[in-house]
């Protein structure tokens, strides 16, 4: 593989978030990205960001377990059952997988995580966190000292997680929701946009609020 | 005009963002702010900051647009016109408008925007982001991937903008309001504090919240 | 004392936040922490950290004032008033508060603040900010401009404290709070997480929001 802990790595997914991983790999990270790959049936255009698009069922002839690691960069579908089942079937084949984590992310050497991790830029990790295998964390969240995350999490953006909170596996966390410290949040559960979680959650729970209704008068109309 | 890109700014404005505007270009870029301005009627005090405070009126005079390039640090009263209508005003003169970035914001090579922006600090703007002209990004927002923010919009402190957002023209986007993924928000919305955007909105409308009501009891009766 | 500002700093308390503040001040500050301290009837294991826990009775046999500044690392109980009272009681007995601000906050030179203060990772303090005696500013927190924060206040994580905002003595602001420009909040207050201040506060005032409810079905139901 190359030089000073960069690897050669093929990323799973041609959707934004696999877009976006190849930026961040490319701009702030030893790796180097060679190609991607997704099953043939949703493979469209043959090459993306001027990078081969390889069909995962052909992965290995061309880019064998030796030859790269991977990065599974599959968003929330499922409820984060999409990515972890690609997750298994990646390790079953014997690829190992990266973690990436931004160089403006905060975190402390207490921290420690898994495998296909990967955490956008202006993260807070304080000291004492746990977290598991790939889970995402996107961007300018708060996780609070000795908090624990479960594998196949998906943490969207501005979210505080206080302190002494545990998220079981395959949550979803949506953006700016707000769970107090020393919750625990079952596994399945879906944090919706803006939800504020005060006490423990039941597993498979849906916790989200309905947006904020107009008002009856035009912006125009404001003392403003 | 000075050195390495450095221009001497006279800026627009005598409020609280004028003042700031000052310290942040003096403190955290290669600008030399030489003087305020401001329509006669609000002048106020001669000078500002130890800097002169021109009349907008008799601007040509002392600081000729091949003497001094602008910027319009005009907050959103009425929903943004007002510094819509300077801008328009300044460039119909021949002033160059200068954009600021933080440098303590992090943006990548792939974001876009105009003249007479303003990005504070602790902004994540993701990557393939278009932003217009005359754009108020005040501090801790993030602005998700692949999104657009129309011209003379203003968006306020720790405000979520998810991915692929559309924004337009001359909005207002309170603190800690968030908007979730994919969502257009049509222009001269005025998006109040802490309020939560989960579908398109109407051209002009007002989407807010109350705020907290107090509990009927008295913090010192709380068991904290 | 030690080199270049640095001083040997004991700690008070024994909880989350005196075991973090420690791990802060070894790993980001120029100051080394000797002790921890705390009330005998409190005391516990006569280690922590692999450094002593002196009787807080006892201290000024081993650490006098001339041997050791102090650092108050009490939380909000009793609404801030357990760590005002031992903030007192360690001034009156002569000791030196150190204050502490986290490499990674963004400060400005304008920015004023007392003793015994706290300031986590990933906060923004605007300029003409003041800041009194003992505030506790745990992460990622906005302190808009010329806004002043009162004596032993406590404010959690992601609370946006807009501009020209005062918050009396010993306020709790909680995780990812709002409070708009130009509020005053009356001392003692307790802003609840997530709670959103859009007008003056009342002494004592108690504003909290309920966690958002579950809805009726599981999220292997959604269409996620």
């Amino acid at each position: 593989m190359s030089s000073a802990g960069g690897k050669r790595v093929v990323i799973f997914g041609v959707g934004d978030f696999a877009r976006l991983a190849a930026v961040y790999l490319r701009t702030d990270s030893p790796h180097e990205v060679v190609a991607f790959t997704v099953h043939e049936r949703y493979r469209g255009e043959p090459e993306l960001l001027g990078l081969p698009v390889v069909p995962f069922e052909e992965l290995g002839r061309s880019y064998p377990p030796e030859a790269a690691a991977m990065l599974v960069a599959v968003g929330f579908s499922r409820v984060n059952r999409a990515r972890a089942e690609i997750y298994d079937e990646c390790k079953a084949r014997g690829y190992e997988l990266v973690s990436y984590v931004n160089s403006k992310a905060i975190l402390w050497e207490e921290v420690e995580f898994g495998d296909n991790c990967f955490v956008f830029e202006a993260n807070v990790i304080q000291p004492f966190v746990r977290i598991g295998n790939d889970v995402i964390v996107w961007s300018g969240n708060h996780i609070g000292h000795d908090s624990r995350i479960g594998d196949h999490c998906f943490v969207a953006s501005h979210a505080v997680i206080s302190g002494n909170v545990t998220i079981g596996e395959r949550c979803f966390v949506g953006v700016n929701a707000t769970v107090r410290d020393g919750v625990t949040i079952a596994p399945d559960c879906v944090i919706g946009a803006g939800a504020l979680i005060m006490k423990d959650t039941e597993p498979g729970g849906v916790y989200s609020t309905p947006g904020t209704e107009p008002r009856p008068h035009r912006s125009w109309e404001l003392d403003l």
